[in-house]
């Protein structure tokens, strides 16, 4: 199955990312995880040390290895196997721990170069041709906001799962987001509350959106707070949120089919 | 001035940038606020009516307002007059609220048209012509993370203000920011803590920060979150925040100059 998780700044995007990506690995799939935001931080939510990642080539590079290996300044094409296996991607672009895989889309290396489209085409051509086999799962991590709905990058998800907060703003993302998922094809949306505080915060998010594509809620938790200012990976410090975690899961399964 | 506001998603940007915006305005300055998030949200933190802009055209739409007049699909070029001043934005495009012109970039309007490299273009040579007067005051809210870096679109500005939350990603954000602006040659920059619940915060980010560069502190409130709730605006509701932006307008006056 592959999973981009989308929505406005802030909410828990990256969160959910390395928490599915995490407890989904100890239950045995094999989990590839992408980060395809230019302002990448999955990496310190799925809890690889700094050093390992430090280096990490983002996958946009694989342009670079291709013209060396080959000569030619071929474009991608001569890097990429027909329908590629999670397993054939280069290691160069992989870094492993506790039985995820994390690839890098790539990012802004220096101001005033441009955009990072180049990035997401690469990225949106692999998730296309990325051929899955049960044990597989891939979760990608996509930009805050909605511009990567304009250039599709996560046309080929079997589910996107918006993250939301009890407020306003978010509330006008999400639904931003799914009619842009539905100009570009993508069937299946469905949203995970973050930041809950309260049964009120609950109940302002069940009145703004349909309940069946509701797939549980993330308590505003101090334990996830603290780990961003440790660096550590709130799946590694546990708490109460791991067990909402599993009735997600859970939902999710049912829900993707 | 003309002053843009940057960091990682969800720190509070659009927040600052809507109090800022009010508050400059309440002492008699022209303030042309500009929304250059495709994720839009600047409207409801300057507290205006959501009827009031819910079918405001975005400036990227001056293109067809050019073909309209001139019969020819020219580009910008024929509707820009050389250097304008504020009050020389049609009408179109812009909403007048307590004293406040908010103008909005624009957006992605369907799903797969591609990025929003051309809205970012147009607002970049706005922001490079734009002649201001002594009392006018030019506040952008920029996108979420570090792509409109690798687009120049703050390039022209006076002062860009980071937003920085106390967390390492946050502060990842930030000095990626910061080497980036410098590759487009923005001469100043400035921080703003936010969402500060202790002392520990502030000294957390004033261990990763250079003192001299930052402009205070605005606290965590739980005044601000319930406004997004509501939908209304920060600087409406009011509350202990508005002294800590006091503090944040006078430092900030004093550091550009």
């Amino acid at each position: 199955m592959k999973i981009a998780i989308a929505g406005k700044g802030g909410v828990g995007k990256t969160t959910l990312a390395g928490l599915l990506a995490r407890s989904f690995a100890a239950e045995g799939k094999h989990v590839l995880a992408i980060d395809a935001d230019p302002d990448a931080n999955l990496a310190s939510a799925l809890g690889i040390p700094a050093g390992r990642y430090a280096h990490l080539q983002p996958f946009s590079h694989m342009k670079d290895l291709a013209k060396e290996r080959t000569g030619a300044d071929s474009g991608y094409g001569g890097l990429f196997i027909l329908n590629p296996k999670v397993d054939d991607l280069p290691d160069a672009f992989c870094v492993e721990h506790a039985g995820v895989r994390l690839l890098l889309m790539g990012t802004v290396e220096h101001g005033g170069t441009g955009c990072v489209c180049p990035e997401h085409t690469l990225l949106r051509s692999l998730m296309k041709h990325l051929l899955l086999e049960r044990r597989d799962l891939v979760i990608m991590d996509m930009e805050a906001g909605i511009e990567h709905l304009g250039r599709s990058t996560a046309e080929a998800v079997d589910l996107l799962i918006v993250v939301v907060e009890p407020g306003q703003r978010s509330i006008q993302t999400t639904r931003q987001i799914e009619k842009l998922a539905a100009d570009i094809g993508i069937k299946k949306i469905a949203y995970v509350g973050s930041k809950i505080k309260s049964q009120e915060d609950k109940a302002f998010l069940a009145s703004a959106l349909p309940a069946e594509k509701m797939l549980g809620y993330l308590s505003l938790n101090e334990t996830i707070r603290d780990a961003d200012r440790t660096g550590a990976a709130p799946y590694d410090i546990g708490g109460d949120f791991l067990e909402e975690l599993l009735a997600i899961k859970t939902r999710l399964l049912d829900y993707a089919g």
